[in-house]
């Protein structure tokens, strides 16, 4: 393990750009001083800040790029104008290359992934990369995948993204056998996808090291915090997180809506302040802030792109543990563990299995 | 129309039966005095109660029943041993005789909908029902299908959701023509299901004079009420659902806590009490009590099996508005005219295209 981590970012990405990802760069470096970082960009933009920063400064190398994805390119347009030259390309290209552990971006999410998926390649034996949420729950944090990286899962699919959270479970929680359970629907009558139902059974029989599977769980499990790791394809997976973060939007707008109707109510506020700083600080999206694209060679990080620079230290910050606790090892055990275990055989007998029983 | 709405309750239904049914239908009598009750269930324990109700008692036949359906019975094993005999039965039974205008329980969810299914049958041009449900959100109220009737819907499901929630928002908020959107997910690399563009593309064109299509909406516009209906497949909408309450349920915790943790907060809190009430009435799911079943040849409406009298009351209150204000025949009305405006011929051909693209 290097002493210092090295950390490669795309510092045009964002709303806000330079002007956000270098200030949150800098936060990160205060907390952990071993970071070094590799920043692509515009040089003349990047320098005329990093002069009020000479602390960043002094642990940067800037790389100068000559194109930036937008935030409203399609992945399709992103890669066509973007590759090879972009700073989004580049910061991932450094990860490729070895001179960067890991990489940062805020820039759009289809584009980001479309070019890690093209320059890094999903790791051998899984078919799909998945993009992890980290949830914040009434007991701490649950890891959430798929977000959204594609539509639809089947078995193997899913059973690959619970081998992939459980891995990061283990890197960022510090747990040795994360609880995994795969997200279902409870209305009886339904029972659920049969494709979950396939993955559940055959996690259940194949008794992982790496993980402890604990069956289905339902929408309001989420925030619960009832399983370390959440397994769903990403269209589910990403609904609920919006549809979650749109809750916690509309109850805070509720409740300064409440705070303000009176006097009475505002004096009551004023003597409660830190109590809401404290409810604040836990609904904070920043603090959480942070995608993390698995099932790749090589681990990128996507920042919300509307962050401010504390949000984005905190996305700087998780690129820094998943590599400190080495995240892509722990993957490619389980894989191996995985593979050796036979369990794959099982899930392509299954397979043959389901299709005799298709045809007939 | 009747002068008098005739309900139909399954008083065995819900985690409580009739201690919650009974308390819950008289507190809704005393807003619509023009309600009539048939009461379904154990002859015995629905007049031990309604001896203490007199007003109610008034207004209500009672049919005793032999069966109950349980709570965690599944819905094959319901229909095996409540067709016909079981209080949730009966009560539907009665819509479609039409002793009753509308049937209400608070029985477990898959029973209550295979025993629709198989009593009232779909409306003709409806393949599926669809449960509905009403989402508070910062703009008011809008209507959210499918919570979970069934997973997947191909574009046709869609469009027919689409045109029963629309006749819902008229029924529910008397719009004109509600603004209808899909749930989406905005991750640009994927662009969403097939299916669900499909079924914007032949919305858009068909210009229904019902509704007004207004695109596709994401998780995080359910609370903002960006539209007066959202339209799902069941799988990701009763998980959406599920996320939204969770999260509810997480942040009222973390206030709660944060209110109790010094005494500066909880004085805070003691003058400020009138606006946490204000804060709780709106995040009370009581208020929003109700699944609605459409597409079905009569209306059934789902209350939460964990609720109190207050919100079973809701639930009968919604039932109530949905006969008053004639859901079934505005249903029906949008039928007509999108069958007649050639609209079901468009899809067709689309099929037939589809397939023919799919074989070259």
């Amino acid at each position: 393990m290097a002493s210092q981590i090295r950390i490669s970012l795309d510092a045009m990405g964002g709303d806000h750009g330079p002007e956000v990802v270098l200030p949150g760069a800098e936060i990160a470096l205060e907390r952990r001083p071993d970071i070094r970082y590799a920043l692509y960009g515009d040089e003349a933009k990047i320098n005329e800040i990093l002069a009020h920063h000479p602390k960043l400064k002094a642990v940067s190398e800037v790389h100068h790029c000559t194109v930036s994805v937008k935030m409203d390119d399609k992945p399709s347009q992103a890669l066509r104008n973007g590759r090879y030259y972009s700073s989004m390309w580049r910061a991932i290209e450094a990860v490729k290359t070895g001179d960067a552990d890991v990489a940062v971006s805020a820039g759009n999410t289809g584009a980001l992934m479309a070019m890690s998926r093209f320059c890094l390649r999903t790791m051998a034996n899984i078919e799909r990369p998945a993009i992890a949420a980290i949830w914040p729950t009434l007991k701490g944090e649950s890891i959430v995948l798929d977000m959204g990286a594609t539509i639809g899962a089947d078995a193997q699919q899913l059973i690959d993204y619970a081998i992939l959270g459980g891995a990061m479970a283990r890197a960022l929680f510090g747990i040795k056998k994360p609880s995994v359970g795969l997200l279902n629907i409870g209305v009886e009558e339904v029972k659920g996808l049969e494709e979950v139902r396939t993955a559940g059974r055959l996690l259940r029989e194949a008794d992982l090291s790496s993980l402890s599977y604990a069956g289905f769980v339902e929408g309001d499990d989420l925030g619960k915090g009832t399983v370390d790791v959440v397994v769903t394809e990403g269209f589910s997976g990403n609904i609920a997180l919006k549809a979650a973060e749109g809750t916690a939007k509309q109850i805070s707008q509720y409740l300064r809506s409440a705070m303000s109707r009176s006097w009475v109510a505002k004096l009551g506020y004023l003597l409660a302040k830190r109590a809401f700083h404290q409810l604040r600080e836990k609904m904070d999206p920043s603090k959480v802030n942070g995608g993390v694209f698995l099932g790749l060679n090589g681990v990128v990080i996507k920042s919300h792109g509307g962050t401010d620079a504390e949000g984005f230290a905190s996305a700087v910050e998780l690129a820094y543990g998943m590599v400190r606790n080495e995240l892509l090892e722990k993957i490619s055990q389980d894989l191996v563990f995985y593979h050796r275990s036979g369990f794959q055989d099982r899930i392509d007998n299954e397979k043959v299995e389901s299709q005799k029983a298709g045809n007939q």
